[in-house]
């Protein structure tokens, strides 16, 4: 399975020129809790998330409208490419502490967005499936069988 | 395995009282996305979290210092308690997209948080065992072995 088909189907971003304010709306309108920052390319220039905001912008009271979103936003250190394995992708994550991890193509153009809990319920999901099989196996052709 | 086995062990929450400008500082000590809002018995009145920050008080040029969190915070429709199990609580998560579920006592009195995302590494630990368990007995005395 690909990172990809672990992102939303449209990945919610915005322009490095937006302000904080309209970044926000964006994150409230698609329930997510990050947004990837793009420049005019669409490749990823950050991602800006509710950490972002409690961290640099709740008690400063800096006017979020007046505020560009690239003075606020998380520069991202680590990206993930369709061939990142989703395993992979949950372990940088899990180590680095990072709930969102954008997926970029080969010149840096953002794919989608991983969330660290849509990769922790799909390896739930794989090992529910593999613990299935295996359950059967031992049922149908085990030494109980 | 009780749920509060899962919760950080001195859980973070504040009085009713407070500002949500102390709220917001105390997420930020601590490094979790919600605090349990307790009043001056010990129970639980709300939960604040990141989302409220995003939601109620980030776009609305309120002064955090000067808004009790009781007017932001989030009244919790559901608590865990310590008889509740670890698959309960992820299913009740799960389904009404909470990411924090309070676990109070008898009382009601704020005895930890449990966090969507510790729920879920704890099931993909037990999962992981269970297969390796039944891999090991796959190995040892099923049909191959």
């Amino acid at each position: 399975m690909s990172v990809l088909e672990l992102c939303d189907a449209d990945v919610a971003s915005v322009r490095v020129e937006v302000s904080a304010a309209d970044a926000i709306r964006l994150m409230l309108d698609r329930h997510v809790g990050a947004v990837g920052v793009v420049d005019s390319e669409g490749r990823v220039a950050g991602i800006f998330s509710e950490r972002d905001v409690l961290r640099k912008l709740s008690l400063t009271g800096r006017n979020p409208e007046l505020t560009p979103v690239r003075e606020l936003m998380t520069t991202p250190v680590e990206l993930a490419t369709i061939s990142t394995r989703p395993g992979e992708a949950l372990a940088i994550m899990l180590e680095r502490h990072f709930r969102h991890l954008p997926v970029v193509d080969n010149s840096g153009k953002l794919l989608g967005m991983l969330s660290i809990r849509n990769l922790l319920e799909q390896r739930i999901d794989d090992l529910s499936h593999e613990l299935d099989s295996l359950e059967q196996y031992v049922t149908n052709d085990g030494p109980g069988g």
